[in-house]
């Protein structure tokens, strides 16, 4: 199983991502990755990687290109370009079958633009969508998806981002009959936009291998109580933007609480095992990747903020994903319930 | 000033709103409320108010009503019934000059639907909104509109709602120059929607009175560096529900984690003060109200699930809204800015 890195994407660098990589490979033995970016680069992070992680060092391979997408580009213009970068050269060891799966941190609309382009997608999908869960009160995280690839959607691509996604449940997650909603602003009937009507009445029929709830409101995202939650990319991407925002302003209110006064110091201190795992919860987002499902092969976006311990979680969910033949699966789940 | 109590509201019945209603005066002399609801509910209540609450007893006068708008009742099927209920009884009071503003913890979509029809709507505003504001990292809360009344809007709409919402800021909140920012999916320019792109245009060429800040993303929500985010009611309900839910399984995360052995419980009961502070910032919405934007009287919705605390601050913006005149002044602002 080898995973096709790029190295270049997101806020920390290729320090974080190779660093990630290693972790990722260290606690999984049949791991290995071929590291994507510019060579001087990954020559002098390879020579300075931690003794613990340098035992992993004969299972990973570099190549060298010099290209970066700014994280800024626009998407259209990076599909225009055609130049050679460390993301479209990771996307196209998987595209060429000599990777099982890319990770990358870098631009989204980049990184899905050209995977649409040169791996393909599943057969029978129109919009590929962004996949990532979100902690729960439950037992199990819950799916969100879409989160920001398709801002305008028509009914049917929600039931079929709803299949994807009990797809991915079922399989990677191991949910024999993930429970699937509708985000909506309310769960009576009648509520909504015309829009999650009409998919709700497509959800409703479909007599689909998942257990559809109906509408879910946003809070129900957080209650445990629904695996799979779909949604236009629009809304999906400003949900997910804005708990992550939320959590990093309590999170910074609780440390300020936290050193108020003596009593607070010590109690810091004394619970600091406790609130490191806390705070890892608080920040679920950048402890996650996210999969472009519908992409005809196990793409992962890790967050861009993610340091290394973040992006060996996304190496990891791209095995799992690889593992499992996501991709296949997913275009024989969707064969059979095609319209027409 | 006297504020119309729908008492019948909420989860948690009349003894919250009345008490809540009780702690408003009493930290506001100059203020007296209506009770609206079943006479035998509300003697009972009143005559068992805590000594501390009854020095306002005789700023209470009560109104009996005997019907109730159900939680879970259609707005529309409320509207046309015509059936005398608290909450309609409220909103009469407004609409006949009997009261200066009018709080409910009812049924959002009845409460609006009602105060339309009955109270009438601000010259030259098509759709009411609602506004509430979430805490921030910054000094001041962010005021986020629409929040449900309005599921899909036309760009106009989106115009309105930053004006709407930067006057009450200046008058209300006493921020000069309000910062107005219009939630996408992105900041670069050619992200989101055909919808927010045209907003986008009306509100650069808008020659307003606030300073608009362009597209911001869900994250900036809570950054502080925004005091008004305008956005459909779709995106608003699902962004403002899945906060209040993810702040609720922090807050219980949080708890567990302090449970959870005798250092952390020793830390706990040494930092309660500090805890308590920090658990009311993990759950902002329901230590707030949330303004009917552009009916022609003061109407604050308080959160069904606030006990009498938060039905005590709701009273509190609704008496600061109406000692301000915001109808009156929304009207003269939205007098020179409209279209034809």
């Amino acid at each position: 199983m080898r995973i096709a890195i790029d190295t270049m994407g997101g806020d920390f660098g290729p320090r974080a991502t190779l660093r990630g990589t290693a972790s990722a490979l260290l606690r999984d033995p049949r791991l290995s990755a071929t590291l994507v970016g510019p060579g001087h680069l990954l020559d002098a992070e390879l020579d300075s990687l931690p003794a613990s992680l340098s035992r992993v060092r004969d299972r990973l391979q570099t190549l060298a290109v010099d290209g970066i997408v700014a994280s800024d580009a626009r998407p259209s213009r990076v599909v225009r370009s055609r130049e050679p970068s460390s993301m479209s050269r990771a996307l196209d060891l998987v595209a060429s079958g000599q990777a099982d799966a890319c990770v990358s941190a870098g631009n989204t609309g980049a990184l899905m633009a050209l995977a649409m382009r040169d791996v393909g997608t599943v057969e029978g999908v129109e919009r590929p969508a962004i996949c990532a869960a979100v902690p729960t009160q439950g037992e199990r995280s819950c799916s969100l998806l879409d989160l920001g690839a398709n801002v305008a959607v028509a009914p049917q691509h929600l039931l079929a981002f709803a299949r994807m996604g009990a797809v991915r449940c079922q399989l990677v997650e191991g949910v024999t009959n993930p429970r699937v909603g509708l985000l909506n602003v309310g769960v009576e009937s009648g509520k909504g936009t015309a829009q999650v009507q009409e998919a709700h009445a497509l959800l409703a029929g479909s007599g689909a291998n998942f257990d559809y709830l109906g509408f879910v409101e946003g809070g129900d995202l957080f209650a445990g109580e629904v695996d799979v939650v779909v949604c236009d990319g629009f809304v999906g991407n400003v949900v997910l933007k804005s708990s992550e925002g939320l959590a990093q302003m309590l999170s910074a209110q609780l440390g300020a609480t936290l050193a108020a006064d003596w009593r607070t110091r010590l109690m810091a201190w004394l619970a600091r095992p406790a609130l490191t795992r806390l705070s890892r919860q608080l920040d679920p987002v950048r402890y996650n990747g996210a999969s472009l499902l519908g992409v005809a092969g196990v793409v992962v976006k890790s967050h861009g903020g993610a340091a290394a311990e973040g992006f060996a979680y996304a190496v990891s969910r791209a095995a799992s994903e690889a593992r499992r033949g996501l991709p296949e699966r997913l275009a024989h789940a969707l064969k059979g319930s095609l319209p027409g």
